[in-house]
């Protein structure tokens, strides 16, 4: 059965790899999955036909025959569980692989998150510049515990799992600031991310799309 | 195989049960799992011991036997894999039940947790009252898509799942700025909820250790 994704026709990062769509391709390529790409354009994301694939008008959203998944979580955990290679075969390990694509998701990404919120969506309001340090250190403070947790280990727990992929893709988004830098062992490990012959692709892939012209229309 | 879960000694919300340790009480109620509970003073959180368990340390963490989980998202999905009566047995139905929990952790949950930051760390900020309005909307705008999604339905894909009962736990914790009341599908599908007896008892467990006394020292 054909795997059909969504993606920004253009990503707001312009090709940075930083849309959430790179966090699927990344787990489809390490699965060795083919899948193809319906883009949406922006003014379509709250119409009628996307909001009936994904509830809150985002992406990416996954087709798979008659199934049809939205949130990256969701779709790379289906993934994981399908296919060999994002999650160990232990039970125990397995459930802890869980417990870090959850970490990254809910409890690192939204302080992240509320540093682009503070910069492009609040960036014209009178507190933005007052603001931007307590954000930033909410994130420091996550980010010294993780760092802390990860030590010299590789990967967070054993082997590159989903909770890796998620976790470096969450990372990724607060590198442009300058702050991941400040955290040697957390750079090091997103590089060893970014390294992945798998994120190579799903990076390569998203480029392509957000640097070829737009459709004319 | 013993299973205990963490809390705190002293919920900051005094026993409203918007701890996420309710979340996991009302997991393990729903598929009538006997657990026991760790209760971890404020002081503790962030030292060794505990960041040995949760390496954010928060509450709550999950030990069964050579097992410890951290974040809610995992702890209820281990719990609905093992036992029954959390997640459909139809696998596409599953994948869509994991969607749920994944877009009440990861989508709504986050701009809910803004309001408590703006309130709680922010309250004292210049910016706090101007900014307040702002952070509102962005729940309204989430909500709004949520509850064109859920309809007149009585949960959100088919019989209450894990999905459910983490949407719910999310929603709960904007009941007390009245926000949840303009949405009155939501307000109504989280008392359905709430009226659950599992969600009863769990809800009692942990009013019962919020206004026992404290130990002595």
């Amino acid at each position: 059965m054909t795997i059909t994704i969504t993606a920004f026709e253009r990503s707001p990062d312009g090709g940075k790899g930083l849309a959430r769509d790179t966090r699927v391709r990344w787990a489809l390529e390490e699965v060795g999955q083919p899948y193809e790409v319906r883009l949406v354009p922006h003014q379509a994301m709250k119409e009628p036909a996307h909001l009936s694939v994904h509830p809150f008008g985002q992406i990416p959203t996954y087709e798979e025959g008659d199934l049809t998944l939205f949130e990256t979580g969701s779709i790379v955990f289906h993934l994981a569980q399908r296919h060999p290679g994002l999650l160990p075969k232990d039970a125990n390990a397995r459930a802890r692989a869980v417990t870090w694509m959850f970490a990254a998701l809910s409890t690192v990404e939204p302080p992240i998150l509320d540093l682009s919120i503070a910069k492009f969506q609040e960036g014209d309001k009178p507190w933005a510049q007052d603001r931007l340090p307590v954000v930033q250190d909410r994130i420091r403070q996550k980010l010294t515990l993780l760092s802390a947790r990860l030590g010299d280990a590789e990967w967070l727990d054993g082997d590159f799992s989903a909770g890796d992929l998620l976790m470096v893709s969450v990372l990724l988004r607060v590198k442009p600031s300058g702050l991941l830098n400040e955290f040697p062992k957390l750079a090091a490990y997103v590089a060893r991310g970014e390294a992945r012959p798998a994120y190579q692709r799903a990076f390569a892939a998203q480029l392509a799309i957000n640097t070829a012209p737009l459709p004319a229309g």
